[in-house]
């Protein structure tokens, strides 16, 4: 209301009319956006589950970077959320703040983006809200759904479990260097397939597959080593067998031809990789690897929860040098 | 992850551990913030009504505003929605991304507030997010309940309605005119008061008690005659005697001592209210006004739906100069 010198070309019935109401699939619950609120279609033998976050510019996107990576990086930081908690997305909000760079090419390029994501994760768009700022800025809230029995958390991590990890880790760290400008030694059809991972992150979806078999899960969004502690809750430790941590043999490689420049350690204490930890009792291991497979998954078993509270090396020793990025400090 | 030049003092943990978890009054569902996401607890009768607005510094709110003010304006943004729908609001989530001029006093302040209007409207935090940011903006996405039949639909509107209007309108505006230093003749007593009617809005709860008995309802957060229109949907019109909208007498007093500055029409064009527009049955006049008096709530009967398009007087003159607020142009 106060401050009107945010001009922007276009207003928000025109945004929401040209741009996000066909988000929204006319599913009951969304009012074709044209109410004050909306509802939840949850099935009554669930729970929802409901996750939040928000990306700012200059802080985890570029200002030029493509409409289509802030879309999916908004997205995947969500769904990653409504994954580690063992359930299935179903529908979520967006709060889309922006200034007058912003224009019908870039909403186009966004909108058409999250409308692929919609079919790849089979979400809606619920409502939302569009507002002026002088650096853009996007909210996602997600709804998933989960029977309360399969809700995983956080912290139920007992001795003696398994700890795996999904995918393969270090890779949107690397593209992320190659953006900072880092002088790397790096063959030159490695850097787009890099820059992508960065640009383009993938939420690993195994959660909901697995919820029944695991006890803990957190999504990495902050490192390995740092996500691993939070399931760890400075309560108990965990032993990792560091050449069990997948890694990409290309990667593995770039490593070695940089090891100056970027540690080893580094790429377990960063980055966006949007797999996740998970931990299980040892009698689930057959059935995890056969989830696995059947959902075409990557899953790696790299250590172990232990008494002894810390994060140790196969040989007991202490892992130095445990950060984990805070994206505040 | 890109950017760190925006260094904040306090962590995402350590703002969580101490002014944010307190709000979670240890609710199941809410992990006690120690989890990826949260669930929702809703009845299993009630469908959740989910609304979210997000503000922005020096858009809705200036710089140097009490945080208390800050915290009032979002939780009253949405309840405000959620009592537009007929429901009653239940929990929240909270996504605040903030500058390094946001200090422990800052934080203490607006999260003694949120805990302060939760208590009144019976909330509690189910979780969000803390991010860095230039600008300071604050995004709640609340969840209200309803039974399906109860939900109130904003276009639901029939001709011969009756158009009520809860409260009374143009306070919020006349502080913000006092916040701009507009030149006016005022007495000083009444300075502060209606500066916080601008700093302290508060949301008319109404909306949930006679949902059974209203077709059609929305809040006034774009001036009386904007909002006035989404329920009319450019459908219908709406006859209004504005004689009977209610304006304080203190107000009408400094609008007479103002006419040079202030115009009538502005305070209905204008201005965050927070008051509800709600349209019903004419038979139903005598149980609105007694559940109005049971929930000391002011209703007033301001006018009747009626076919031809458009707002109009008393004389079936066209009211002239329909403008309403739109937060973008």
């Amino acid at each position: 209301m106060i401050d009107k010198s945010y001009n922007l070309k276009l207003s928000e019935k025109f945004i929401i009319n040209n741009f996000l109401k066909k988000l929204s699939l006319n599913k009951p619950g969304t009012f074709n956006f044209e109410n004050d609120a909306a509802y939840l279609n949850t099935s009554l033998k669930n729970k929802t589950i409901v996750t939040t976050d928000t990306i700012v510019e200059n802080i985890d996107f570029f200002t030029n970077d493509p409409p289509e990576s802030i879309a999916q990086k908004i997205i995947c930081v969500n769904l990653s959320d409504i994954s580690a908690m063992g359930a299935v997305p179903k529908t979520y909000t967006l709060n889309l703040s922006i200034n007058s760079k912003i224009d019908k090419i870039w909403l186009r390029k966004f909108s058409n983006h999250l409308s692929k994501m919609q079919k790849k994760y089979n979400l809606y768009l619920l409502g939302g809200d569009i507002s002026r700022s002088k650096e853009v800025s996007v909210t996602v809230t997600c709804f998933g759904e989960s029977m309360l029995k399969n809700i995983i958390k956080q912290k139920n991590t007992n001795i003696g479990d398994d700890i795996w990890v999904t995918g393969e880790l270090g890779n949107s760290y690397l593209g992320y260097k190659i953006f900072k400008n880092t002088k790397l030694r790096i063959e030159k059809k490695y850097i787009k397939k890099f820059k992508n991972f960065f640009l383009f992150p993938k939420p690993c979806m195994f959660g909901s597959k697995v919820s029944k078999y695991i006890n803990s899960a957190t999504d990495i969004s902050d490192g390995f080593y740092g996500d691993l502690q939070k399931i760890l809750n400075n309560r108990i430790g965990a032993k990792i067998s560091r050449d069990l941590i997948p890694i990409s043999s290309v990667l593995k490689k770039i490593l070695k031809d940089n090891e100056k420049t970027i540690k080893f350690s580094d790429i377990l204490s960063w980055g966006d990789d949007y797999e996740l930890i998970f931990t299980s009792y040892k009698k689930n291991r057959k059935k995890l690897l056969s989830l696995a497979k059947k959902n075409k998954v990557k899953i790696s078993l790299v250590g172990e929860i232990i008494k002894k509270n810390g994060i140790f090396d196969d040989s007991s020793k202490l892992i130095k040098n445990i950060s984990s990025f805070d994206h505040f400090c």
